[in-house]
């Protein structure tokens, strides 16, 4: 897959840690790991037996649509059929989920930054422990649109924040730090190719919106508190469509974040439920949302699947 | 309950809406409200008759937490078995969980700001649309200690952000909106007095300091990436120590920024699950974290019950 190679951001390195992924020179002196939300540890898990041969992770906000996309995987790979009943790896923890089929791993990620930060934390220590190479990365969501029609994929070019800037900022022991949030171009570029092959929906390349609220945070006129009125509103999502951005969700900048910082090749892929220059509430229906929901999915599966075969 | 009334913070208030809680003006011009994320809607559901006698609201994070404790309130305020299968209110959607037995609502809320703040929103509306009046609220959680025996249960006094300042910092529209975080200092004495009364366990008041991230925003040394020293972690911890910070965790801010702006008397109870002094793993067997989670439920439900015996 030369796209890793060509186009694997820079990553931080230390001189004492030697795993691809990982920065942490005290990892290495830790006589055993526990991944405390995945419920797995170094001591009580053969990790490189139950995950070195891992070549896409994909993650997802929600337990549920990540289970259902290792079921249609293990159909599409032709491992196995859409309703085996695939076991959660995490079952004994209900803070996120993790099925495995083949070289695919899936992990349920919640809801926003901190949520989706502490999995991608685990993550990537566990693909270090289980000795994986060569991974690439996608986050497969939904999102709310800016003068799309509902149902529309977008790949992410960039994940910006409220001021429009392709950037992370966290807090670390008091003092802001910023983390670039450029995710691969190469990818994104491939994921569209793909797109066009695939013919089944609109998809396009945009700048994706990443927020720490869904109500006030995304301009929402239905929240329980909503201190602005509905030009301010207009005027911001104008904004931020003059500023490239197509959809909004609340895990994007940190995904793009982590992806840059350990080298990850990574991709943002999310179907927009509604258009949020038409409106505020997701009201279309059960059967239309859930059809929404499967294209990323489609998208991402078939990517794979090609990756797959022209190895 | 008198707690109410005489220490219920002063709420921001709008001409136009009169429920006690929502500060939107533009909520009553609409037809229908869909609580996307509780998958419940004023059109679909009559709130009033499923939920206008709620009195206690407990959130937590996990779903699993919430679900067993709701079954030991069912037990403990003599409705039912604590083997009763009571069924998920939002089970149609893996967002939240939502249980309820009498007059006591439990919803969990996921990990972070950002999706306890998805929660709240849609909690103040549901109070809101189901005429509820007189609701306390508390968020029974786990946290990390800072010099206090693993299994002390921390009632909050403040909740500060990394700098220890007591605000909850949320961009609105590329603005930084901030809103104060102190708690009822009432409810939290009255919860101090319970605990006293029930003499099970270690319990105190402290400041609890609400983070974004759990490994680098904690000061952890073994999350994927680490650019600090040991010393640099302890000199933190120390600081947050003397500025009253005796746990951390990740909700607080926005629970209790959102009581705060809507008049909900609320009260954060966390157990802590390690003291970050000594270590950073969380590495106590399975057996005694789950009896130290069942503490901060125990005490909420000795309140709950006292309350109800009071009235």
């Amino acid at each position: 897959m030369a796209c890793r190679k060509k186009d694997a951001h820079e990553k931080e390195t230390t001189p004492i840690e030697q795993c691809a992924y990982v920065s942490n020179p005290y990892l290495s002196t830790m006589k055993e790991d526990i991944l405390y939300h995945f419920d797995l540890g170094t001591r009580t898990h053969d990790l490189p037996a139950m995950f070195g041969d891992v070549k896409f992770v994909c993650v997802g906000g929600s337990p549920w649509r990540m289970k259902s996309f290792i079921q249609y995987m293990n159909e599409f790979l032709g491992l196995g059929c859409a309703t085996a009943e695939i076991p959660d790896i995490c079952a004994h923890t209900d803070r996120y989920s993790m099925y495995k089929v083949g070289p695919v791993l899936a992990i349920s990620h919640g809801i926003g930054i901190p949520s989706i930060l502490i999995m991608l934390h685990e993550l990537i220590k566990l693909l270090c422990h289980a000795k994986c190479s060569d991974v690439v990365a996608f986050r497969i969501g939904t999102s709310g649109g800016i003068g799309v029609q509902p149902g529309t994929v977008v790949i992410t070019k960039e994940s910006v924040n409220p001021l429009f800037n392709p950037v992370l900022e966290q807090n670390v022991m008091g003092v802001t730090q910023s983390y670039p949030t450029t995710l691969s171009g190469y990818l994104a570029q491939e994921m569209l190719n793909c797109s066009k092959e695939l013919d089944k929906f609109d998809t396009i390349l945009g700048n994706t919106l990443c927020t720490t609220d869904f109500y006030e945070g995304q301009a929402r006129l239905d929240g329980a508190f909503c201190h602005y009125t509905t030009e301010d509103k207009m005027n911001y999502l104008h904004a931020a469509h003059k500023a490239g951005v197509r959809n909004i969700e609340m895990e994007s900048a940190a995904f793009a974040a982590i992806c840059a910082r350990s080298g990850l090749p990574g991709a943002v892929v999310c179907v927009t439920l509604l258009d949020r220059l038409q409106g505020d509430q997701i009201s279309s229906s059960h059967e239309v949302l859930s059809e929404y929901q499967k294209r990323p999915q489609t998208l991402v599966g078939y990517y794979i699947k090609k990756k797959l075969n022209t190895k």
